[in-house]
């Protein structure tokens, strides 16, 4: 469940740019009129207020908004108030070409988004970039991670409810035979968890577990700091329990030296929308405080008041 | 340029469905009068045909063609009736379920396919199939084939004009290295065949042919037999030119012992819409005579009179 709250008479669009052209105008700017309009709209209802400032002012809003705010807030304001599918181009971009073994954005992107909703990451990556994604990350990355990376976000998995026994029965073996051998990089692995719909592998996953006597994740090494074993890892969470994956993320972002606000604002600012909800009851669960009062604790000023506002408070 | 001729004033789709219910019944079918409809209507206009078909006579056309017809008269008339992405994504089903190295239909339809045609392949895919063309393609193939062939049909090509000159020579360099060291299945080449642009791509070739003095094909062994070397010197040619990459997928079919009829046929059949006329002239320049006159030495029958009316003569 999101924990956005969009209110319930919604001002028109006009109203919006209205309000913020004024709160960009005279002596300090009103972050807090900012917040409190931008942090409480849909996807389709920025996308219109974005549409309509620029008709009306003839600038873009996202000048605007760079003029008058900066550093964490300001990246917070720009994330948020891009459509997803654009917010994650820029994301999967920023990932590639600073690309690390240790980077999870992209497994987080492939993994995490509906079958369409990659689909329409690939097209904003286009229309922004004039070059395709994957031949970014494919030109970016080397041996296993390019093919398992690429798989990941060129494919357009079935969802579908339907699933096949007898072949998660048949891969939960070449998966297991696989990780006996410590061969994590063979092409069977990286071709059933690259193209198999999410139903299947959870059914494979649970075979493995039934037939083998430990989850998958257990057995690819769960304290091991081999990045490719952990990048295998998140490829599982993602696509078996994405509340549990970013709740993970979130916590070692807080629990880290100081704070990692990137990955902390990303998943606030990524799963507002979508399922936060559930994000914030996981953290519950396993940690000692709400995730509103951590992340309270760890930022500060406008930059913690809008990631709180996409918390759902104030 | 298509050869397919649609009329002036063409019926509407329940004329058109009354005229194939008549031809259906009575003693005898009326082939010509199939052939005089369905082969000179435009995709969209066949579909509506088959919905509206449905609507008045509560069967599927196709159902209702099979009781009439048969063998390759059938199999064309209900290839060339079905919308282009749901035929690919039926070709791509047939060449991958008998997938042997020397098949090219997959090659075929990743390469020659527009980004977004070959997207709707996919999304036809699965609504048919219910799973997705990679996981089939992965399954089914292995090794250098599979990395090749799954990421030629999961690429989303960028379309735009852009080219990057100083990319096409460090990438026809990189290509010239690897084939040098006969390295055919080198990761680079697949990442280069398998991402960049269809405009970038013919950049990198002709700076390969000025700088090394051949062309990419002619040290991809043209004369050599290999089988994996056929497929990369196909998809250069697909993805550079097409019609001459139809033109000898005809002329193989027809200078065959017997005919080919799959690969004529399909030729036919998936090209009348887009560009079977300069497949017609490079096969005019190439062989002793007009395809039409060739096709129709080949064939006979109401398979000949199809074929012949989707190149645009009866």
């Amino acid at each position: 469940m999101a924990t956005l709250r969009v209110p319930q008479t919604v001002p028109s669009p006009a109203e919006d740019s209205d309000l913020l052209r004024k709160a960009f105008l005279g002596l300090g700017t009103d972050e807090k009129a900012i917040i409190s309009i931008l942090a409480h709209r849909n996807a389709t209802q920025r996308r219109r207020i974005r549409e309509t400032y620029h008709e009306k002012y003839g600038e873009d809003l996202f000048k605007s908004l760079g003029k008058e705010i900066s550093g964490d807030f300001e990246r917070a304001v720009f994330l948020w108030t891009l459509d997803p599918a654009e917010r994650d181009a820029l994301l999967v971009y920023d990932a590639v070409t600073k690309w690390q073994p240790g980077n999870r954005v992209l497994v987080e992107i492939a993994c995490t988004r509906g079958a369409g909703e990659l689909f329409a990451v690939r097209q904003a990556y286009q229309a922004r970039y004039k070059r395709s994604l994957e031949e970014d990350v494919a030109a970016h990355t080397k041996g296993d991670y390019r093919k398992l990376l690429v798989l990941l976000l060129t494919t357009y998995r079935y969802e579908g409810p339907e699933v096949n026994m007898s072949l998660a029965k048949s891969e939960a073996k070449i998966i297991h035979t696989a990780i006996s051998k410590k061969s994590y990089n063979d092409e069977e692995i990286i071709r059933i968890l690259g193209t198999r719909s999410k139903a299947q592998l959870i059914a494979t996953f649970n075979q493995y577990n039934n037939e083998f006597g430990n989850s998958i994740n257990k057995d690819l090494g769960h304290n091991s700091e081999d990045e490719f074993l952990a990048t295998l890892r998140a490829i599982v969470e993602c696509l078996v329990c994405p509340a549990g994956y970013f709740e993970k993320v979130v916590r070692l972002a807080i629990e880290g030296l100081g704070t990692d606000g990137s990955s902390l604002a990303r998943v606030i600012i990524t799963r507002a929308e979508v399922d936060l909800k559930e994000i914030e009851e996981a953290y519950a669960k396993r940690n000692s405080m709400p995730l509103v009062q951590a992340v309270s604790k760890e930022t500060s000023g406008d930059y913690k008041a809008i990631l709180l506002a996409l918390l759902g408070h104030e």
